[in-house]
């Protein structure tokens, strides 16, 4: 601000900046948030990073699309910009793999920092182009690649980076969030609620990549990566989706006060173990993480030192995801500035991963019963004779000869939990499992 | 963990590890959390900084009092410590402004980087010292000063940098919000619940610094300094603490759809000036800040790009505090590892400071009244003469001949309240002005 209002003083101290000329590839909203963030706020990034930023190449598809931004600075010709070496700083906002990874390899093979937006691209290949990138001291960021603009890469990387973390956990996806606050407040199924989010364009056309949980399972993966020190292989993190949450498992959920969320949980176990998962969970009413709604992301986080943490925002739309963006290249801009090397931190091997059959958690469970008198007691016979405790307990008639019982268990490990569900299916009360979900816990 | 396991790697690696000596002053709950931290943790640090860190002197008052680390690391030749050659790093957590400022002080001048968790020492000296920081190349993180062990100071310089910022504020003393809390939930006085605080070590013997929002002021100030990139001078800063909140308040404030919590609020105004303001604030339910409970603080954060941010935690506490230090630690040591320089950022000259006579917000006042049945009218009258709106009330009977009415006006300029509040005072209906709190709006 003040140096727009002061042209003599602007000139002459930006005389003195060192340039950091910047290629940016895509132009979709997080691009073009970008770039108008850089435009908008350019005053005061200078002053704060000490360096004159500017856009000087914008990669995209089409060359002849009208854009918001002069044309003279469009090309189709994506891997001229990666390769130019009047270009300092690539800033990748195309997203998934191809040609993404490519281009951000090119970038770093050609001494370039990297600032990326990419989850899917850093879930996937992100050990490797870390490592690539410390190799040559140069920086690669992708604090937008998780939670939009909620800032939680850095700061796991910075301030709570003293801080053993014994669990982490976030409700990372905007599109799930939506439909599941929808179908808790308003007690609508998911099919319509779901049309109705890609109506809004909160959904895309094609909802897999965000309803059964991948977006959850790149953006937890990445956060534990870092927490932990080591890469995160995508094969051994359980993924589960939302669309098998049923509206009814809203009203059991209230009733026996929770709701429910799509989380990504990551934690370490007492023998460095490391288990991440992303699945619906019970979230008791209480917990910070329950009044999370609508497209809002949150991450909490449990620290040895600092104890419970949570940070909320906007966790997708092209203004947050640029703020983040935006925020990892002045970032670039002041290493640059004062010629620093890179800051990428060594990764570990990954650590060994913990499956799900020794994760202790109480568990929801509905299930379709013939109801009659002895239907309830056969059943907790059964979940008894499997040492399941149940803690709590609603249930009622659908139709003349059908029933639905849903149960709470006690903390019950998931393999016993499982074994003891086989077992029950089999009684000739039960007619199936409607749904079983776990929950998590209030710590304190 | 990893290197704990594994002895024979531990070593080589530390053999090529720079050395990092580290001189810590105060040995309170936030001195000992820093260096149980980095003792408890120091293997997963080594890895994330590429340093080899280590305590090798503690600063003390008192040589003789026995401590919970190595009797030869205890000295209570502070200065000894800050011109010592050999030392690198000094972690400052004396508190206060005699002798920790002197001490530092002298630790700039002899070119040794400071992390200090002295937030009044921030806030009246800040800009002097970050001056001297940023002159001698050296890196002076304050992390710690400011919400504990929520991330906020770096997130600010960091992170969020690219946003312009209309406003943020802050739930920041703890002691404040827990006896709001207790007075809120509980209906109990401010005086009881205070006694309690004090028993239960929540608040200092003398409460002024935390009550009479001191504390608060020194949080924000900074804050503000950071955002608005120029030293927030406290002579400029409109501070209330909240001995004036009455258990009365809360039961009109609950009627009328809001909490009251203690608040430091910043914002920039379109004139490029900086209102900084700390004051009681009936918050809405729907407000985020509204559900910051206990001794748990949060930071609230609207940027132009980002949207709005929530982060909470614990506020104070040796363990939450130790965590912000050693964050700012690791930070000075991969810095140190990569032979960076300093990051401190100038600051601009102080920006212009708005009063408090333009801020538009809506006003809660609780007035004591003679029961008559024209005494709303009369009243409701005057604010009217005064272009006051009225958005809600509350009255009730307190005796035979009083009464108590409680207003919520409409947005209001402040000057043009307290000119129809002086009009109100003279009627010889009202008896006197219990309380008036400002408002603040959930945006959208």
């Amino acid at each position: 601000m003040a140096n727009l209002l002061n042209p003599e003083r602007s000139s002459s101290a930006l005389n003195r900046l060192p340039q950091l000329r910047i290629g940016l590839l895509g132009f979709g909203t997080v691009g073009e948030g970008t770039y108008r963030m850089l435009e908008d706020n350019l005053a005061s990034i200078r002053r704060k990073t000490g360096a004159d930023l500017s856009v000087v190449r914008i990669g995209i598809r089409d060359e002849k699309k009208s854009r918001r931004a002069p044309r003279e600075l469009f090309t189709a010709d994506n891997m001229g910009i990666v390769i130019d070496p009047s270009i300092d700083l690539v800033v990748e906002a195309i997203g998934g793999i191809d040609p993404a990874l490519s281009l951000v390899e090119a970038a770093l093979d050609h001494g370039k920092s990297v600032v990326t937006a990419n989850k899917e691209m850093m879930a996937k290949h992100g050990a490797r182009l870390l490592e690539k990138a410390r190799a040559k001291q140069i920086d690669l960021h992708f604090e937008a690649a998780v939670g939009g603009g909620i800032p939680i890469v850095q700061v796991l990387k910075h301030q709570l980076a003293g801080n053993d973390v014994p669990m982490m956990m976030g409700i990372l996806n905007g599109t799930s969030n939506y439909i599941l606050t929808a179908m808790s407040q308003e007690g609508r199924p998911f099919d319509e609620v779901l049309a109705e989010a890609q109506l809004k364009g909160y959904a895309e056309a094609d909802p897999t990549n965000d309803v059964e949980g991948f977006d959850t399972m790149y953006k937890i993966s990445i956060l534990a990566s870092i927490v932990y020190g080591g890469p995160v292989p995508l094969e051994s993190v359980h993924r589960e989706g939302i669309t098998g949450v049923d509206a009814i498992d809203f009203e059991y959920a209230d009733v026996l006060g929770y709701t429910i969320k799509l989380l990504g949980v990551a934690e370490e176990l007492a023998d460095g173990s490391v288990r991440v998962r992303v699945h619906p969970a019970f979230v008791p009413k209480a917990h910070s993480l329950a009044s999370v709604n609508d497209v809002f992301n949150a991450v909490w986080f449990h620290g040895d030192f600092v104890g419970d943490l949570m940070f909320s925002g906007r966790g997708a739309g092209g203004d947050p995801t640029a703020s983040a963006v935006v925020g990892d290249v002045i970032d670039v801009a002041r290493n640059f500035a004062a010629k620093g090397t890179g800051s990428a931190l060594p990764f570990d091997p990954p650590r060994a991963a913990a499956g799900m059959d020794d994760l202790v958690s109480r568990i929801y469970v509905r299930l379709d019963v013939l109801d009659k008198p002895n239907t309830l007691g056969r059943i907790s016979t059964a979940f008894g004779d499997h040492n399941v405790g149940l803690a709590a307990m609603e249930m009622r008639t659908t139709d003349a000869n059908h029933g639905e019982i849903a149960f709470l268990t006690h903390p019950v490990r998931e393999a016993q939990f499982v074994a003891a569900l086989e077992a029950v299916e089999q009684l000739d009360v039960v007619y199936g499992v409607g749904n079983w979900i776990r929950a998590i816990e209030v710590t304190k």
